[in-house]
């Protein structure tokens, strides 16, 4: 990590901020889609936010668990447990100046798969398809933990 | 994104940090307000919890669910959905080398409208004030999302 | 601030890249324990996880709660309300151009907490153990903040 101050001027580093944001843009996205499936289905966590829809149905029973919104909500928590540490650790890895080529790997294959994972979430896709994008996200990010640790330990 | 170097030296890089701070301290504030409730109101998820409050009552009747701790409990994960974000988001905008009134204006914007949207989850204000403030923060980071692609797209 | 460009090449920085990189890992090890305990255990969220075991059993009755899943849902959902915002502000911390010695400080006694809070969370130890790893952590959080904002205040 000798050199950074000129990495993070690097293509490498416009590579970065570009799939992080996309990546972060997509796990935004999901906050969308839990109001869609809350305000389409009438399915409320707080009694006040069943004024957002008309009815003259009983308020109180529209707060209440649906199983396709609790559905989106686990894509959403999965995004954070493994998009969060993805933009983390992939900072790091920018500004250890890894070659481009490999650095594109990682991201494309990390974003790539993240995609995969709440398609297979939401549509559902049959096991192992979840299971297998959660892992291959997950490789690219130990992947770059490793070049992390291995070029700029300092405990 | 071509003087990133000096950018991150600049005025907004300060500004940056200032904001990303306050509203982190914002969301590990809910930590607390989560464990003075589950202490006050003696609700606990874990048995061994209840040694943390006096009483000769039945210790497992303590490990329920109360409708006030949830409140702030969605009160924080949403903080985690949108700070984390910002924060995340906000980084690489500030290293793009934005004008600083419109830096500012950003980063002002999404601070008032969680600080606004906290208040309004947990007074709570009727809607549509909750789906107001989340709508404001998510469109500042929205916008600085465009300015990172806009400037640094490297696909 | 004002020097953080050479800053983030400093052994501060090699530092927090380290110490961030090892507890993001062991916030990632908190996926990999869930899964294990859903697999083991036969417990799972989604119906079509269940072709992931084998057995002659009713599938629909594995789509359930479990306590220590439960458990391992909560230690990782406080990792994720406390390890990031250690590396969101311990970057900008380290931007700040502490002294080695305090910054290493902060950085070994955050994540030296946060293995013995999830310790204490999954064995589970007697409170107050991770009441008080809990808040050990979050006064180092809290320490690097103040640091922050007292030294690149711009409001």
């Amino acid at each position: 990590m000798a050199e950074v101050v000129h990495m993070i001027d690097s293509e490498v580093f416009l590579a970065f901020s570009t799939y992080a944001t996309i990546v972060i843009l997509k796990m935004m996205l999901m906050s969308f889609m839990t109001s869609y499936f809350r305000l389409t289905r009438k399915v409320f966590a707080n009694l006040e936010d069943t004024a957002l829809v008309r009815g003259e149905e009983d308020k109180k029973k529209l707060v209440r668990v649906d199983a396709d919104v609790e559905r989106v909500r686990r894509c959403h928590q999965n995004d954070l447990e493994n998009v969060v540490p993805f933009v983390l650790i992939g900072l790091l890895y920018a500004l250890t100046g890894p070659d481009l080529y490999t650095a594109l790997l990682h991201f494309r294959v990390f974003v790539g798969s993240r995609f995969f994972h709440s398609v297979a979430y939401l549509t559902p896709l049959p096991q192992p398809c979840r299971a297998l994008a959660f892992l291959v996200g997950m490789g690219s990010n130990l992947s770059m933990a490793y070049r992390v640790l291995s070029t700029a330990l300092y405990l």
